[in-house]
């Protein structure tokens, strides 16, 4: 009698987190020196310094009953007012307070969404490979079908007959994730216009709007010359989801939020449907001494020198080998692809000969690819290098 | 093309927030000690003073990157164990780390356990009036039938008739709330074992487990000789859903879990399936610092020196006055019943005569009465008790 979707959800392994911890026992055996760890997309730069000193200041200046209470369901006021604040002088967004929703991070942002604009399983969200996995199971309340428009492997910008083929009646929100995970690709100015141009079409076809859902953990992470397009200012119908799990190395914390900007179509509606679908997975009053800490730092920026020189030491050694890969202008991820075309085979190999930990893209719709997690230390790359060379002699020779 | 039931959860008024942010706005007119607030559930006395002091400590010794980074998906090793060590140590109660499944709150901790033990309309989830009208909202997602037992408005323990007619072939669980929200009271070890004694015979009937769900926030807010019945000591099929909101008064904090002890049937398909629905609704991962700054605590137990202080005086003022009541044990709450019959009325009565602020318990499955919330200060209900007795006398005079 016990459900068995969720017993098979609980139990089934994660290929990423294996990955992890066989490293773990490794580094056990070999010394933790001579494991190339490049699975988890974990922070490696640490909180900046103001978000443990606001900490220490809150618990030693605010009554332990404001710290710790209750916030309000859909997040504090001020802190509601902070981020709209944030948003519209940086991007000129048309955040509205009163249209904000914290939620325990940005899954919990996504689930919120998918389930405030669908009704079932005939209903339709398009992602766009690469992308990742982590939507399979943003959709498992709305119960809805995630759509996936193949990878442009040109670039991986996005294929654009690609993705009109898979938008029909039922599509109901496209999922846009710039920088992408696992990609790290930032998508131009030019490919964001492009979908807005098509999904304005589409929707007035079909009679109503198509939401871009803008999943945008990677905002502030952005290398060189690369821009982050602020979609809503191009296409009205986008609903923005965020967490400062990667921009202020809080993953852990459970923060992030739901806006839904004042051009909105049927914006009331959205937003408040928001708020429901987020009350009823539990993800209202989200963690309380968090939602302070975040207020006060929310105009603080990552500094992202470390990941910046781990980027540019990983890619002109692997390009100098002789890999090919999308360019990784954000995040802290890249996509290479695997010399042999078999990116299971690659990794096994990786692993048991060099304890190398590469994520074959597989589940992320991009097969014969490999995510390489650049958030470890400079040393790491710097020695994994030889591991990496000899990989791709063993495939090409 | 937006949900329309959400639209609706997420619209919907709460009467309980509603009475409070009515309180606020007197306040601002008539002067906070002229408003007598016995709405909202939220802890009065301070966390103890060692969950600041280790939050401080954490983030001066501890790498952030670890104290800010992702949780394990279940919660921390450690912090499982330590949890298990202290029911084992408090209950025996045959506590695994290796079935302990950390979520965001106690409302997470108990829609996790609806999900894995229900699929789908058909399968019904038993509570017993008074109870806490979240229970609806936690039957949305598995989209399950919440059946409610009468109240035994004799003694506020449980009417055993109106429990076995309630039970049939679709009862997946019966959650038992000790010591209770709405009421106070504290079940006794005679109830129990009788629930024990009927659900046993009707598992066996229906040749499966009926599971109890134990749902004990206010495990620890229990005052004179009363006593909580550790009830996975007397049933075998129980799940323990547990958060230190108020224990530890961090309601803000969300930080809970499900706990599956080992005697329980089927506890490994149980506890995975807890784990999966978990994942589902997002509550994975809970806070991370937090889950370092309880572990740190768990031994620490409330002081309710203020808490009994309160109910002492409100009970006694209250009983003197002629008001009737459940016999209040536990939690912070008194369910009194209300002169006129018509709970609505007095209300809505007391809050614009005398800014004194009662939730009336329709929606809590007993109409007629009143929650009075007393975690509030003892100067509070000394001031209110006028107004107490002038709505006795107009009701009764």
């Amino acid at each position: 009698m016990i459900n068995k979707k969720y017993v098979k959800i609980g139990n089934s392994p994660s290929a990423i987190r294996d990955l992890f911890n066989y490293g773990l026992e490794q580094a056990k055996i070999v010394g933790p020196e001579n494991v190339y760890d490049y699975s988890l997309g974990n922070p490696s730069i640490p909180a900046p310094a103001k978000v443990n000193e606001t900490i220490k200041w809150l618990v030693d200046n605010v009554d332990p009953i404001k710290v710790h209470g209750y916030s309000a369901a859909r997040g504090n006021d001020s802190f509601r007012e902070a981020i709209a604040n944030n948003l519209n002088k940086r991007f000129n967004l048309g955040a509205n307070p009163d249209k904000i929703c914290v939620t325990c991070g940005c899954i919990a942002a996504l689930t919120a969404t998918v389930m405030a604009i669908t009704d079932g399983p005939d209903d339709e969200i398009v992602t766009i490979a690469p992308f990742f996995p982590a939507y399979y199971g943003v959709m498992g309340i709305p119960r809805c079908k995630l759509t996936i428009v193949p990878a442009d492997f040109e670039n991986f910008q996005i294929n654009f007959d690609a993705l009109e083929e898979k938008i029909n009646e039922h599509t109901r929100g496209v999922i846009i994730n710039s920088p992408n995970n696992p990609s790290g690709v930032v998508y131009t100015e030019d490919t964001i216009r492009k979908i807005a141009a098509l999904l304005e079409r589409k929707s007035k076809e079909y009679g109503y709007p198509i939401y871009i859902i803008a999943d945008e953990p990677y905002r502030e992470l952005v290398y060189g010359d690369a821009k982050v397009t602020c979609i809503p200012t191009i296409y009205d119908n986008t609903v923005v989801c965020y967490s400062w799990s990667k921009s202020l190395s809080l993953p852990g914390e459970r923060i992030g939020y739901v806006c839904v900007p004042d051009k909105c179509e049927n914006g009331d509606d959205l937003y408040w449907a928001v708020v429901g679908a987020s009350s009823e997975i539990g993800s209202v009053c989200p963690p309380s001494l968090i939602q302070r800490v975040v207020e006060a730092c929310i105009d603080e920026m990552p500094d992202l020198t470390a990941y910046d020189a781990n980027r540019t030491l990983l890619y002109n050694s692997l390009t100098e080998i002789g890999y090919e890969m999308a360019k990784p202008d954000g995040a802290f991820y890249m996509l290479v692809k695997c010399p042999n075309g078999d990116a299971k085979a690659f990794s096994t190999r990786a692993k048991l000969e060099h304890n190398l930990l590469v994520v074959p893209t597989d589940s992320f719709g991009c097969p014969g690819y490999m995510r390489l997690s650049y958030c470890v230390s400079y040393d790491t790359i710097k020695n994994s290098i030889p591991a990496f060379k000899e990989m791709y002699e063993y495939y090409t020779k």
